[in-house]
């Protein structure tokens, strides 16, 4: 049995603790957040203690953190977590810095400590079949990758400004399924950007709507696009043409009805936004970190895969505002 | 906090206690089965108490009992949980017999306790979409249904012998989902049967493969299909002709992924079977129990509800040994 | 080259007459029409000749008459053609008198003519092709079939009145098709209809929607359901379950536009009507006709397929009326 | 009556030829071809002479040609037709080179002959109904527009050899068809492109798998993704996504059968090629060529569309080859 302690009460840190509370081999210890009282009401539900991020990390009887908190407290957060020896499921980003993020891989790597990042749609039943379909040779050797990903609204123009940006904050994401799906990492990066959907997010120096083309060592290429706003609801897809076929991992829909009238014929709207998309792959995706910890199976996704996103999003960004390709390191 | 003892800790048991458990205004309180081990196994997971159905029923610290026991139990049950003042939320069928059934609503009656029986399709996303849909005018007066309703397989011969037939224990389910999209109860039931998926379905009596025909007094139709083997899954659709148009809800797939080879376009098959596709219609069933009982609300499937749906299969065994229409008594 | 006379220029007329002369084995020669007018628009179209109808079955030259005139001329058409020599392809039904269509078989059985009835939807390619699948044993044995057909809207209730009625009007189509789908015929017709689209319709004897099962002498079921409207277009849907899955043949739609917005999801609705829908089936249809007399394949449709229809549909009425089961002959 | 001159009697001149035919307002007249049989059975089926192109062009009652020759031919009979008098559709592409191609609209700008070029994709009517609902706001703003053109297999590398590449013989239909649906051209094109389908391609100088970028003034994007190679059949799909919506044009399929299986549920392929595909939009090219000369509606597609598109693949054969964006004229 997992002993647990979670970081962080908000929305994130909710879902998180429904999986460790319901996963049979994982029990939740403690919660801690900077809101005292959102910890307390998180811990009570689950009848575990509301504490300190501190008291939780020098507690020995946890084995495991899952550091759900604000974006510039993951490094500060995985590097005392795995000092004081604990296992580490952390959300995404890494950090909002590629140089910070990798003296966190160096500090991480001294205590010899496992830490997952968070890219909970890897664990998506849709995509994880679709590259379990691509490993199983069903369209032979892979050739082109296409990944739609559109936000149902973007966010404030105040947290835009905190974000790091598109590519750090949202196309991450998509970064992190290229590799995924790709099984390597790619050598160029070309993007373009702009802000059509609110000229405020392009007032705060982001973008809102971005491509980005990478292209790979041995010729295959890969097509992401990211909008922050689908009004239909989220648009998660992913295309992938092999020499044999061609695979598609298409929306969740709210429900099956279909309503065929002189309008039209009508079915249900995407799953509105990340949560009710992706709640079956944040189960799955703790399961997955249980069963590396406890079974000794490896970690499905690392902290230099949370690095190696970074890293494209960073050159994604450099290549928007100069307009040329960027060549990402080996 | 509703307290709640769980009577049946076999496999529909066991979703009703993750429900149980899971709901924010019920608490697992005691379970019982034949099996000892399996109650106490079931509590375990729960922090819940083993004991036996009679001592669940004597504490009047519990509110309200979920019967999941055999078939042949449920009248019994239902007349001695309301008897000790219980709320009682029991699995379909509350009999194999009509004229049992009915007794046992005349016990309840004067108990005044409040009876569900779980048709858990009511609840299914699907099915209550297109039913809202239907309320909300959308197709405008319904004139034709049409349920599909196909099992994966076959039980074994020897469940089939006990079952009470094919129209008690599997079409049951869509004579009530007719009862529910049509808003009231048909005049007449025309049933043809036959045992062409097994021989030995036909040999105990049985028929595997069914179609009923169910009119309406003010002219409406309905007709339901039941196969107990589509081997491609489990298929369950429903299908609403109206003055303004056409409602249809679909099956649930395991997965979106689309695959384009040579071979041709291949999607994911359906869920597999009750569990997989119903899971949460159970949750929703338990949800909209919990909700009558502490907010007040009306109970959304009553005992005579399942008494009607009873009723049906009786008349559509009698027809489809007859060949001959049956009338139902208003 | 088969030169044809084409008998009746009205709207279906006109669709055979594109259809013999884009065929590169036949050449329209002349057209008849009691409206002098219309004859001699479409004869002119094509390169054609406006005569009466004796004309063209008096011409020795003509090899192939298609009768495309109003229902009461069937039976005397075919005869008159088939005594003349001529090989005749005769639109659906036969007659509206069962008795007289069998009068008809024996008179044309004499003159050992080939007749091929216009039964257009077997040649349908997405019918067409589910058959293929199901001779070629894709799904095992058969079981159950379901015709889903639905007009968009009901014709004037003066037609109504000299239409035979739904069953020998409309349904015939459908039972023809379960004879093309389950390749035998049905040993017993249960039927169950009601006007509830439109009233007048009741008052004019006649039912709009109806729902026959037919069961056939090895425990295989079918079950058609027909509407006068289906206000979102016209409904042609096919399903077949057999041992081994399912089969099933949808609408065609308009086009492949689909549009998510807040409201929903919307795609384009069924092609409107036969004409709409059926194009490609008349062309595969003459086609066919065309191949049976030029390469002396079997006629794919026969008047005793014609026939056959007829005797279902007359069960049907029999049945809807009595609401009993009606036995079919051998 | 429109009287047709057809240079060219190939694959693509046959497919023409039926549409002219059929027309009621048009009717083919001669048929030229570098190989005189060809010229003469084409001619033959629709009671038309085989004649040489010069004699085509020489006579005073041919009121248009349809140019469907051999692509180096086009700038020189577009320039010989219209000085003749001609009205001219011609094939895509106006030439190889977008220098001949600006000398060929000089040239023909001072006869005032009306050329259309043949972007049949535009006459499509899924695209032309996706088209339609942007034009009616239906989706608000476009912002971000996909294009996906996959064929199903690479020409012979013969043909590769002399094509102009990739992005002047296929990607241009799918340049035209962003200036179609965006409804104005780019400022820069980004191209990145490989042979990974066939390395004899890339021996040729070709490429084979292509994505290009297209940014416009007002911030808009546009992708636009090719391979020579899907092996399931012509892959033609198109997404725009707008501020208020998105909008998808799917691929046509083979037929409407869905068949489910232990092996999962398949449905038809898409239709195999451009002629399967694209035929109604051939007709209905040829339909709105005939009714802009006789009409006086406006041309749908210009020379100058024809030479828009040239640049465009110009601007794409650099990008790929410098890295590099390139900047549009404006």
């Amino acid at each position: 049995m997992l002993k647990v302690g979670l970081l962080g009460a908000g929305r994130i840190g909710q879902v998180h603790a429904v999986n460790i509370a319901n996963n049979s081999r994982s029990t939740l210890v403690a919660v801690s957040d900077v809101f005292e009282d959102a910890a307390k009401k998180l811990a009570d539900q689950y009848g575990a203690e509301a504490r300190t991020s501190d008291a939780i990390l020098k507690d020995p009887e946890i084995d495991a953190v899952l550091i759900a908190t604000s974006t510039d407290t993951h490094s500060d957060l995985i590097e005392a977590a795995t000092a004081a020896g604990k296992a580490v499921l952390c959300e995404k980003p890494v950090d909002l810095s590629l140089e910070r993020a990798q003296a966190c891989l160096e500090k991480v790597s001294k205590t010899g400590r496992p830490v997952m990042i968070g890219f909970n749609r890897r664990f998506d039943p849709n995509f994880a079949a679709l590259k379990s379909a691509s490993l199983a040779g069903e369209i032979g050797k892979s050739e082109l990758l296409s990944v739609t990903s559109f936000d149902p609204a973007p966010p404030p123009v105040s947290y835009i400004k905190v974000s790091g940006g598109l590519f750090r904050d949202m196309m991450i994401h998509d970064f992190d399924m290229a590799n995924f799906l790709m099984g390597e990492r790619p050598v160029t990066v070309r993007a373009v950007g702009s802000s059509i959907v609110d000229p405020e997010i392009g007032a705060a120096g982001d973008v809102d709507t971005a491509v980005v083309t990478l292209t790979y060592a041995d010729g295959r290429i890969a097509v992401i696009k990211n909008s922050r706003r689908a009004v239909y609801g989220y648009d998660q897809r992913v295309e992938l043409l092999g020499a044999e076929g061609l695979l598609q991992a298409n929306n969740m829909l709210e429900n099956t009805v279909v309503k065929s009238t002189t309008a039209g014929v009508a079915s249900a709207k995407p799953t509105y936004f990340f949560l009710e998309r992706y709640m079956p792959a944040y189960a799955a995706e703790w399961e997955a970190f249980v069963a590396a910890l406890l079974d000794g199976s490896e970690l499905p996704v690392t902290l230099e895969d949370g690095i190696a996103a970074l890293a494209m999003a960073e050159a994604a960004t450099q290549s928007a505002q100069s307009g040329a390709a960027v060549a990402l390191d080996a």
